[in-house]
């Protein structure tokens, strides 16, 4: 894609209402526009992350058996009434709710455990039927009472949910570690540094959670790391477990625990049997008694990821996107757009026919503007037309992910200690061929 | 996939509310599930028709060169009082709306003219920037006073809207000549009995507008065809155009002009420069002179496809998809449980390897049982081992899709007169994939 076919602007300075990086970094680059307090839109190249970011996700989903479908959006309050919870969330001020024309009440989804715990009674009358995985990826709404952080806690999101429905505990808790591992693998995936958390059910109710968490400064979430065996808890079930003066780990009473904050990415609740009896929602057993659903629910802020990689991903140039979740592999510049642009257009489309999505800055600018672009925008690797190309036909190569880069091959350093390599077209499409097929590409 | 990791439940028999055969047969197939007067559940196999529409529609708008964002589906009261539409939306009780915690007011998007044009003003700065097509594909929201007929007229649906942003008034007309274009490839890929009408511009504004309908007798809409040349118009064009008491075509002024009713699927408006002035959104001009934009925008109903195409394509037995929209290209078999399920298995996993999305029906069911859903869901092929395959290793192929088949391969026919093949696996495979490789591939 050319520049100016996808990425609308950049901004040199921040905006003063963003705190963290990532809400900085992504307004800046032009992922991200606010409408109206924690309300935005998704530019292209925004949507762009996003979708890099559900495809890992439908993946992952596809690894569980779950089966993907659609609930909406407007949910009625009759519903809602059955599990006791249109009071509990209204009184929370926690959702967003309207009255239609001939003033039925209805909820914007927060959640869905209702909706689909109806679907599943009309649909998975038996044993037989069972166990089935429902899941969706849709908007969301909380009515926020300080939207902040970008995307990371905004009123308006998208939100992948799914649920399980089983013929009883175990087959329950089997669901729930499918999820668990899917959620391993997509965090791990994604490039994250994650910690998963015992954790607390909260208003959804039910036993047996867990929290996936991204280690950040500025994450809302406290949560503490014993330095003595793996045991990970969020801050609510530290209180709950520890009740001595002297804080220790609830599994090894060890007493060198670490605070450390984090973003929420996902939870994942053993819902037992809350919802089904509830909303009288069972089956038919292999002995032909009914029975209620043994149910689990698993949720991932998909809007919410691609601002928290930006926070654990950057740096003072700008983001540093991982392969994984980069709207493009590298961005191809003609250092004097005079000069070598045919060249960049023709290395450009040889690299996009080998199947390596890249950006051609096409533009009329100065080099500098140029690399302080895609510093911002943070593609993984910039490739650079020019007096290596002029003097022995090879591509001047820079690794924007210096964390992990390769060091064979990224031997020489600019002034910003950026790795740099010189590459004939085909080493360089050799090298990108396989950072791309690698599974955890995040690290090439 | 096997039948029951997909199809949840099929019934015998209509529901009373049901009217039209889209509704009706959507329902029994269990393509959909409502949970509210005009909101739906879209099940996962409905989910799949969707998506081939969606992935129809995104390649058409590719060839356009728009790009793909997403717009909130919140939109605040004080956007849509710069163009005074939300008083208009109000009055006319159009649209869902709420108040936050902090007494802001929202509209559920129905349309995002406001929303989009505000983006293009801090994006879109100078001439260099133009033309710019941008696109969505979400959810959108009308609180109908009678919502009806499934999801042809629901309250939660999902629309792809397009908004185009123009130099001048020529530069639109291109735009909108692009859109035009690619929404008839669409629908005609779609596999739609349709025709372009002229049709007034309604709530929207602007002028030269088109309309895409599918004919159908349960259609709402009423339109008018010269039977003389090839004018066609809506009813409320017809009325404007026509003031004699004897109605004659605005075109040739022939009086031979047949009524037929459609169902709109698609909406295209030249907007001129409507928007822009009253949002004060425009852009510098190449004399250094700022101009308000010259805006069309451009819609489709996508949930709505799905249904209006099973209005015109069904019959007695149930739905008849198009290949292009059917969630699985064909049905595999047995015919005896029993005795032919292993070899249903290996043929539909050599079809699967051959990139043939069939279903694998391996229901412990009598044939007639599994025929009954076969013809109820609609899937183009129906693949029978059974007592060809024990004779001379020949599967009997049954084509669901009866007024295009391939008269040359369905010479035989069955007492329900649908034509049939018997080929060896090899044939089957052949004939399939030149069926999906062709572009216009409800036909084949």
């Amino acid at each position: 894609m050319k520049y100016n076919d996808i990425i609308l602007r950049t901004q040199r300075n921040d905006t003063d209402s963003a705190i963290s990086p990532g809400t900085r970094l992504l307004i800046r680059g032009g992922f991200m526009e606010q409408i109206a307090s924690g309300i935005w839109i998704t530019t292209p190249v925004g949507l762009m992350v996003r979708r890099n970011v559900e495809n890992l996700v439908r993946k992952g989903m596809q690894t569980t058996g779950a089966i993907e479908l659609e609930l909406p959006i407007l949910q009625p309050k009759t519903l809602w009434d059955e599990t006791d919870r249109w009071q509990k969330y209204l009184k929370e001020n926690i959702a967003f709710h309207l009255t239609d024309r001939k003033d039925n009440e209805f909820m914007l989804a927060p959640t869905a455990e209702e909706v689909i715990t109806r679907f599943a009674a009309n649909n998975l009358p038996t044993y037989r039927d069972l166990p089935k995985i429902f899941w969706q990826m849709t908007p969301k709404f909380r009515d926020e009472l300080r939207p902040r952080q970008g995307i990371i806690r905004g009123r308006e999101f998208i939100m992948k949910d799914a649920y399980s429905f089983n013929i009883d505990e175990s087959s329950m808790a089997h669901s729930f570690d499918l999820m668990e591992k899917a959620y391993q693998q997509i965090f791990t995936q994604c490039g994250f540094d994650f910690v998963q958390v015992t954790a607390d059910s909260g208003t959804i109710g039910g036993s047996g959670s867990a929290e996936f968490m991204a280690i950040s400064d500025t994450g809302e979430d406290v949560l503490w790391c014993c330095q003595n065996c793996d045991y990970k808890g969020n801050q609510e079930t530290f209180h709950n477990l520890v009740e001595n003066a002297t804080p220790e780990c609830p599994k090894c009473k060890n007493t060198n625990l670490e605070e450390k904050r984090g973003i929420e990415l996902g939870h994942i609740f053993q819902l037992q049997q809350t919802y089904s009896k509830l909303m009288n929602a069972g089956f038919m057993n292999s002995d032909g008694i009914k029975s209620f659903y043994w149910m689990g629910c698993y949720g991932i802020g998909i809007s919410r990821i691609a601002q928290a990689i930006v926070e654990q991903s950057n740096d003072e140039q700008g983001i540093i996107w991982p392969l994984s979740l980069a709207p493009f592999t590298g961005v191809v510049i003609p250092v004097n757009t005079d000069k070598h642009l045919d060249t960049a257009i023709n290395i450009y489309t040889q690299l996009q026919q080998a199947g390596i999505n890249v950006l051609l800055d096409d533009r009329p600018k100065h080099i500098g503007e140029k690399l302080t672009d895609a510093e911002l925008l943070g593609w993984p690797f910039q490739i650079l037309i020019g007096k290596n190309w002029d003097q022995d036909k090879k591509l001047e190569v820079r690794q924007r992910w210096k964390k992990n880069y390769d060091r064979e091959m990224f031997t020489q350093k600019d002034e910003n200690s950026t790795p740099l390599a010189t590459l004939t077209l085909t080493e360089l499409q050799n090298y990108l061929v396989k950072c791309i097929n690698n599974p955890n590409n995040q690290l090439c």
